[in-house]
Order: structure tokens, then C-alpha cells, then sequence
């Protein structure tokens, strides 16, 4: 199976192929999508629904992941995000894709078994387990690789268990 | 000129028709988009995308006006509805279509000529301007007839000062 995890945002957003094999998961390919800040709003969306829409054409992935949205500081930040996001949901539904959602802690539990690890260790802990150096990518493509592993644990446990595989 | 007022929202969306004649401002059409609360928050997103597109085939307005959001309440809605705000920004921007964006002040300057005018007197306002008696309707679509009258009164004016008709 291979997820899509997204960091969605406005300015810069996170993406990451994650792929699960016999071995375990590992990565495919990651990146950022930026859009201008000089660019009207409307713009901005419209590239990053054509971004989007194109990676999903050709890597045709089996399932998105997206963090469910927690903000309680800064409101305009928050609602920039979600309109980049409503795009982004948007266009995972137009292009019939699965959507899974999870909540931040739920994210940090997967990667770390510990639902309130602090960022760095979220961060080499995706390193580990995608066996990717991740160097010198923007915080936003980590996140990514991360809600994109925790759909993969989060599906393989599902199997698992409606394969009566768990005791 | 005409003018596609929308007022964003999850659950529903206000959207108005107003078009510039001689003799001032008309409905042409006004109604309301509604989502089903139960369905995943894609169908939803997807829903508003395909009603929006659908009506800008269909009637072909000249530019959409829309409120510029401002929360400071409830985070939470801010987020709901600044996902279908994208969307819709988005939607209008790949039918290249303009947009305009407007305060609530400017909306009920625009309307009442008083930027802090109450609700009921900017509704009041806007069924006069419209010759239309909205009876019965939600205040999503009365709020959409507000921004639509907004832009046509701001297109007005900037035609009238780039005329030099305005002393």
C-alpha cells in the first residue's frame, strides 16, 4: 500500500510517499509544495490543487493521510491552513482516494509510541523508520512522513486484527 | 455586471445573483447550498466545489464577492468555515473568474452607509436596494446579497472615479 502523507499549509506544504513492503515502510519520495506570497489567495489554492492533483495522477497512491487540525493561538494562522486544506480534502474526494485522518497525539503515538514526544524525537524516529536521512527538508515534510507512517501502522494493525492475528 | 455575492459555510452557503441595470441593483437568483451534517467532510467540500461550478456554467457572473473572514469566538467554526472558504476561492479562481473580497464593516458601509450597522437594518437595506422580499429565506443568503451589493457599489464608484464623474 502506498499512503500520501500531507502537512497542509498555505505557504508550504508537506507531502510524503510512504510505502509499505515486506521489510516494513519505507519512503518513495517527499517534498514541499510552496506558493508565492505575493500571489493572490484564490491562486495560491488553485496551485496547490494542481500540485496535488498531479503527484496523484502519477504516483496514484492508495490512501491520503492528513493531521486532524488542532489550533487554539493564532486564528488567522488557523484559518489559512484550513482553507489549504479544504482544497486539499477536496481534491483527495474529487480523486476518489481514501482519506484518513488523525489527531496530532494519535500521530506521535504511532511514530513513538509516546503520544505527547516532544518534535526531535518524532523527527528521528521517522528517520529510523523510514531509513531516510531527511536532511535538510523543511519540518513540514517530516510531519508529512509521519501522519503518512501512522495510516501505515494504523491499516496494518486493522488487518491484523480482522485477520483474528492479535491475541 | 453581474455579481456572484457567496457566503461560506459547511453546512450551508449563501450565494446571490445580483446584476446592475439602469435603474440600480437586482436579485436575479439567490439560494443556499446545503451539506449533509453525516457525510465525510470531503463529500462535503466536494458538494459546495460542484454546486459553485455548476452555477458559473450556468449563469455566468462577471466576478464573485465574497467577506474577507474574522473570528475571534469559535475556533473551531473559523476552521470549518475557512475549509469551504478555500474551496470556493479556489473554485472561482480556476473558472478565472475575479474575485473581490470585503470586511463585514465595508459590506454594511457598502449597504446602510454605517459600518456598524445591526443585522436587521443591513437585512432591511438589502431587501430596498433589491426591490426583493426575501421572505423566509436563511441569513447565509441575505448575508450573500450584502457582499454581492457591496461589489457592485464598489465596481460602481471605481468606474465613476476613473470617468472623472465623481466631484
Amino acid at each position: 500500500m502506498l499512503v500520501l502523507g500531507i502537512d497542509p499549509g498555505l505557504a508550504l506544504t508537506g507531502w510524503a510517499l510512504v510505502e509499505g513492503h515486506q521489510g516494513g515502510l519505507k519512503l518513495r519520495a517527499a517534498g514541499c509544495w510552496e506558493t508565492p506570497a505575493g500571489e493572490p489567495e484564490g491562486e495560491r489554492l488553485l496551485r496547490l490543487w494542481e500540485s496535488f492533483s498531479e503527484l496523484v495522477r502519477r504516483d496514484r497512491p492508495d490512501a491520503v493521510s492528513v493531521e486532524r487540525l488542532y489550533f487554539s493561538r493564532n486564528v488567522s494562522t488557523a484559518m489559512a491552513v484550513s482553507q489549504a486544506r479544504g482544497v486539499l480534502v477536496c481534491a483527495a474526494t474529487l480523486a476518489r482516494l481514501a482519506l484518513h485522518e488523525y489527531t496530532p497525539n494519535q500521530v506521535k503515538q504511532a511514530v513513538t509510541g509516546n503520544g505527547a514526544a516532544p518534535k526531535p524525537q518524532v523527527a528521528r524516529l521517522v528517520r529510523m523508520i523510514l531509513g531516510a536521512s531527511l536532511k535538510g527538508v523543511p519540518d513540514d515534510v517530516t510531519d508529512a512522513c509521519a501522519v503518512g507512517i501512522c495510516h501505515q501502522q494504523a491499516a496494518g494493525l486493522r488487518r491484523s486484527l480482522s485477520a483474528g492475528g492479535v491475541r
